[in-house]
């Protein structure tokens, strides 16, 4: 009988507790398994050792599943062992696997092969986000990197104010950390003056920020201290 | 000062143990509240319970905020004490807070008065079933409910697929559980045989089944079990 694949979270801020952002039930799903298909092996193993697992680091394995596994012949490969009866673990570097991650390339293959796949509870930027910002949570789209460059950038964000606009649903989107300044200024010389912007940065850290104001009121601010932090942001009406 | 609003999710699955899907560092915020914000008064005080909240289940506060709240001045009025100083708690029926549900109502309106928001970790069956669907993690939207009647229903699934064709943007939407039959009979019609259809029922409970097959797969399968079952789906390319 083929094994189980869990989707584990881990923590988004990677110095806190991992007992403060995902339920101790993990713990014991994690020691069950000797095998774990990760975005990168060194924070896996740090997550591993800080949760408290039971067996030593050494005798677990470790495949890496990220950006550089090009080859689906090399994603086939991860999951024979699972197939053979042995479960895994899939790790993303933070947060939830599977959701703004390269995760999701050996779920789909599990299913293809009938192998059950099984979330576990854990911290999600983009849903805490959610939660916290007012933005309608009755229709919300995640939609990952704009485009860097100019003029596409500039499209994009006004094809998703028209969206929000048009369909009243909620727009996320991130950027890389030490473009996020950038990314606001863009924003505030394109948007609307009544679209409500939500900055959400360093979500479950001590220095956790999540604001939502219409781009006239952010504009009478100072800009917000994200620089080189994780913010996700959200635009809605 | 103001108070703070504590976004607190509650299992999905009511039978289930809190401390299963939520981290026990969420209880240290729920000690510390005796005012709360919440979808059902009787479910909230049963998950309050069943955590083992501190104080007596009759010396908190509760108001209701749900879709019988029509009026604008009756949230506002929910805010009053929160505004004054006291900290609150916001709790849905099912899962976090803010999330398909009406609870957005008063964070929009707390962002508005300059209170800090704070969401705490908790399950999600949108999140949970994106994590372990294989679907595109890293452009999706949650749309909400179908339109019920013909031809809107079928339109609005036409539509799904071709956003979810074009953007490679998975769409997960819902249906009142007694009627997820008539739904998934509706997707197999309408719905390209290579598009991919997830089904994810009963999340976080020990019924949980999640399954990904293309249409034309799900077409030479018997339907689901998923009857008055809460059931997610979603499709995607």
């Amino acid at each position: 009988m083929a094994g189980v694949l869990y989707m584990i979270p881990c923590p988004i801020w990677e110095q806190g507790s991992v007992a403060d952002v995902t339920p101790v039930a993990n713990m014991q799903v994690i020691n069950s398994l000797d095998y774990f298909i990760v975005e990168n092996v060194r924070s896996a193993r740090r997550f591993l050792s800080k949760a408290g697992v039971e067996r030593a680091i050494d005798e677990l394995e470790f495949v890496e599943l990220n950006e550089h596994t090009v080859h689906q012949a090399d994603v086939e490969r991860m999951l024979k062992p699972i197939i053979a009866g042995r479960s895994a673990g899939v790790i993303s570097e933070a947060g939830v696997p599977g959701v703004a991650d390269p995760g999701a390339a050996i779920v789909s293959l599990a299913h293809k092969h009938g192998i059950r796949v099984v979330p576990l509870v854990g911290p999600s930027s983009i849903l805490l986000a959610m939660m916290a910002s007012g933005q309608n949570g009755q229709s919300f789209a995640f939609v990952g990197y704009l485009p860097v460059k100019e003029p596409d950038r500039t499209r994009s964000i006004r094809n998703l104010e028209r969206r929000a606009m048009q369909e009243h649903q909620a727009q996320l989107f991130i950027e890389a950390p030490y473009r996020n300044r950038k990314l606001f200024e863009t924003l505030l010389h394109t948007l609307s003056p009544k679209t409500k912007l939500t900055v959400a940065t360093d979500i479950t850290s001590p220095e956790e920020s999540i604001l939502t104001l219409a781009v006239e009121e952010w504009q009478r601010r100072e800009v917000p201290s994200f620089d080189k932090r994780p913010t996700i942001f959200i635009l809605g009406i």
